[in-house]
């Protein structure tokens, strides 16, 4: 079965979760990415338009992320057709959400789904990490999460090498995303080239502590966890404006932890309830306003599913 | 309610767990090692008699893990009288076992338990890493597990910082211990100081994915995740005369994995019953006895439970 257009849906992810460096991502249930895919008669892929994204993405479908998934799909389905792709930015560029990840989940998701569906998850994957390669590097930590939902642990870039962790049921995030760029190039380029074995049982020791308390839901001790980080952010903090103050403004709130959202500059607060959440969200608004930066504030969940389509 | 005579054993344990270098422990049901402890008028700790130890062991309670723990405790406790101590080493000498933790353990449940129980887990933590620390230095990984049972994650030597994890049902172990010196200072030396940051990235990922697998009883990832070492073992495998060639002996005969057991020379395999544990261990025997060394070998499961004790 086979249908003329489809819209499929991604979601923003959070990457990284602390100590979790390249190895852990998290969907979220919004902000999300859609693509409508179009059946068409030209061959390949055409982006018919763009929304949301003030105009900075490419609509040359071979240097843009959904683009290139679409394509891949295509040639991985040995499709006779093209399509005509329209993309709605529901995610912020360059914020750390992964909004390349996101657009290209969508895109394959949408193209897939427009052929009948003829690609498993793994094939979803690599079409995505595809598109993800071309603007972010060829790392799932992103693609994972907004494909399949919920908690990823990515040991690589195949399906096999992906594995869906449990979702405490009552984890409410607050994310806060200042209008700072911190280019993700630039991001890698501080870390240190290599860590004192002591920091290697430490950041170890925190990544155990992270999943045993995913797996029994216990929300302080997956903050204390994420929190346990001490080789990644400590490099990164100076890209950060804000962030001492705006983590302890939150933890002051009632949040349990605060992490750097991917690369950054989004930072996520880890919360108990929706009204923590919203609590925690203001008052990190409120620090980057008396810094003198806007901040674009959000309250969200996990989201347990991965990325949808449906039949337009 | 006070007795005058008591009975403690408690366990060996396997530190480490391959890539959980000084985070992870696990207690085994045998060997064990069984301290005797009996009021005494004189003040202070008296050492009986050891047995099973080949006469290597200090007499000197100043100077042996038993006697520091029970001096702790009686002075934790404010004892007026003394106490004499009988220990039966069940334990091979500097096997990787955690034979000083045993002991330092055995001491401190039987002594408390001479007086009515009065110190709680944390005191009696506090009690064994006393002993402990005298001969292999103040760290938690073999004592947490004897004391507590089961296997344990270790991230810092206070109560609060052991945290316990779920052991998979169906999990027996084979054990080789060869005839090989393996000082534990040695085997710390040849560590590297500092470790690459792409190294770090894939060992908390394995890190990860061993306490994914303990939570979903996946002993065949868990096999795989304590073999994805690739810095504390590669480091030291030249001390293990063999252990390439047991392993995949271990292997051919069904071991889900083979790890070095604390920092050796005992060697320990995973697998998924009693009859392939008793097939992997002879297999283990075999290939020593072929680089002619002795080796002792051993089939046993986690225990669940910690250190006991019995009045006499």
């Amino acid at each position: 079965m086979s249908v003329q257009a489809v819209e499929a849906t991604a979601s923003a992810t959070v990457a990284n979760l602390g100590v979790g460096f390249d190895i852990l991502g998290m969907a979220l249930q919004a902000p999300c990415d859609v693509v409508r895919a179009e059946r068409s008669d030209a061959e390949g892929v055409q982006i018919v338009a763009i929304t949301g994204d003030a105009g900075e993405l490419s609509r040359d479908p071979t240097r843009n992320t959904a683009g290139i998934a679409a394509a891949y799909v295509l040639g991985q389905i040995g499709a006779a057709a093209g399509v005509r792709l329209t993309l709605h930015k529901g995610l912020p560029l360059a914020s750390g959400l992964g909004s390349s990840a996101a657009s290209a989940v969508a895109a394959a998701v949408a193209v897939n789904a427009l052929f009948g569906e003829p690609l498993d998850h793994a094939a979803l994957l690599a079409a995505s990490l595809e598109g993800e390669a071309a603007v972010s590097g060829r790392h799932a930590d992103n693609v994972a999460p907004s494909l399949f939902g919920g908690i990823t642990l990515v040991l690589g870039a195949a399906a096999e090498a992906i594995y869906s962790l449990p979702v405490p049921p009552n984890l409410h995030l607050a994310l806060a995303t200042p209008a700072i760029a911190v280019p993700t190039a630039h991001a890698r380029a501080v870390l240190p080239p290599s860590v004192p074995l002591k920091a290697l049982v430490h950041q170890t020791g925190q990544v155990a502590l992270l999943i045993h308390a995913l797996y029994t839901g216990d929300l302080a001790l997956l903050g204390a966890a994420l929190e346990g980080d001490q080789v990644i952010e400590p490099a990164r903090a100076h890209l950060m404006r804000g962030l001492a103050e705006v983590r302890a403004a939150a933890r002051a709130r009632g949040a349990l932890g605060t992490v750097i959202s991917g690369a950054g500059p989004t930072l996520c607060s880890l919360c108990d309830s929706e009204a923590v959440a919203e609590r925690v969200a203001e008052a990190m608004r409120e620090v980057y306003a008396e810094l003198n930066l806007p901040a674009a504030i959000r309250v969200t969940q996990p989201a347990l599913h991965g990325a949808t389509w449906r039949a337009l």
